[in-house]
């Protein structure tokens, strides 16, 4: 976020309206992860907020908008799908993001939770899902590509399924650490992995 | 099944009642598949038996020791956690059964979306799934430490961190598929994983 002056930021009613939506986004996200999106109640949401079911209503219109703004919200806060600079490599940057996602649980569990769900009967986050492998398949797919053309991916390894695998066992790895924290090193197996892809410069 | 004559089975209260509880739990397969466990309703399983529900309940006294009976169920069909022979190899048991598992996406299914589920708030899955986990990567750590044994195991390849993404690369690569089938060859891409691993004889 930029402002363009340091002053205290104004309290007009599209402020105060802005500071509810996210109230509400983060109380969604809270119960959304604890109990999944069918099994989370916007009346739990709504008392989190001090809100009644109506009120909360006029903010999002449904269940299911209120869903597609915590999933873009979680982007936000993890950076994730987002930017690397030029400068950093790719490997870096997933291990940059992996133990950045150590220290948000929560984040990982909703993530985790809405995406295997979304493969449910009629879940409204099915397309945000199906399209964010899609794009993140084609990204890493590049990189993997343009590694190749410096001489720096292992030779044989495809860059399609090596971007595949990649999502794949970093999801898997998430899982496993959700279950039982102690029991793996996401951070650690993600780098195994991308020392087996990448051949050093 | 083992049985000691090729005559027809037994169609005695016995042999009845085994037969329904089979397709209660077959059925309930099918719907935790669908909606999960918290949106599967034990109504609409006893729908698809065509019973009621207080008769459902003769035959599993809750809906988590229904759930309890699917998974084990689902374990029985898979082989999954399962044997395999001595002589067959580690990576040739994973691509069987990653293949075998291209021809059930329902129990593929089933088995992703409790799985996540059962990260949320007092879930009655979570500890088949914490146990399945530390099983597998007790099971496939001592594999790949027997292989190190061999001089087949790639050198730096830490065994239980190997076990870990394995079976993280596995669960992974399934939730693709199961998003857009099309998108991902699971096999290939475990059987790329292993070849990395694995040293030829």
């Amino acid at each position: 976020m930029t402002t363009s002056s340091a002053s205290a930021p104004k309290r007009g009613p599209y402020a105060k309206s802005k500071q509810r939506r996210e109230n509400i986004v983060i109380a969604a996200h809270e119960v959304f992860a604890e109990h999944g999106y069918k099994g989370g109640s916007l009346q739990v949401v709504a008392d989190r907020v001090g809100m009644s079911q109506t009120s909360l209503l006029h903010y999002f219109p449904s269940k299911s908008a209120l869903l597609l703004a915590v999933l873009n919200w979680r982007d936000t806060v993890t950076g994730d799908g987002g930017s690397r600079s030029p400068e950093e490599s790719l490997a870096s940057a997933v291990i940059r993001q992996a133990r950045f996602n150590e220290t948000v649980p929560g984040v990982v569990e909703l993530y985790t939770v809405l995406c295997a769900e979304s493969l449910t009967a009629k879940h409204p986050g099915r397309d945000y899902f199906t399209q964010r492998y899609e794009g993140l398949r084609r990204s890493y797919s590049r990189s993997f590509t343009a590694l190749a053309r410096e001489g720096r991916l292992r030779s044989g390894v495809d860059p399609e399924r090596a971007a595949a695998s990649l999502i794949a066992l970093w999801d898997g790895i998430q899982t496993q650490w959700l279950m039982d924290p102690d029991s793996v090193d996401m951070a650690q197996c993600l780098q195994d992995y991308l020392d087996f892809l990448i051949l050093p410069e």
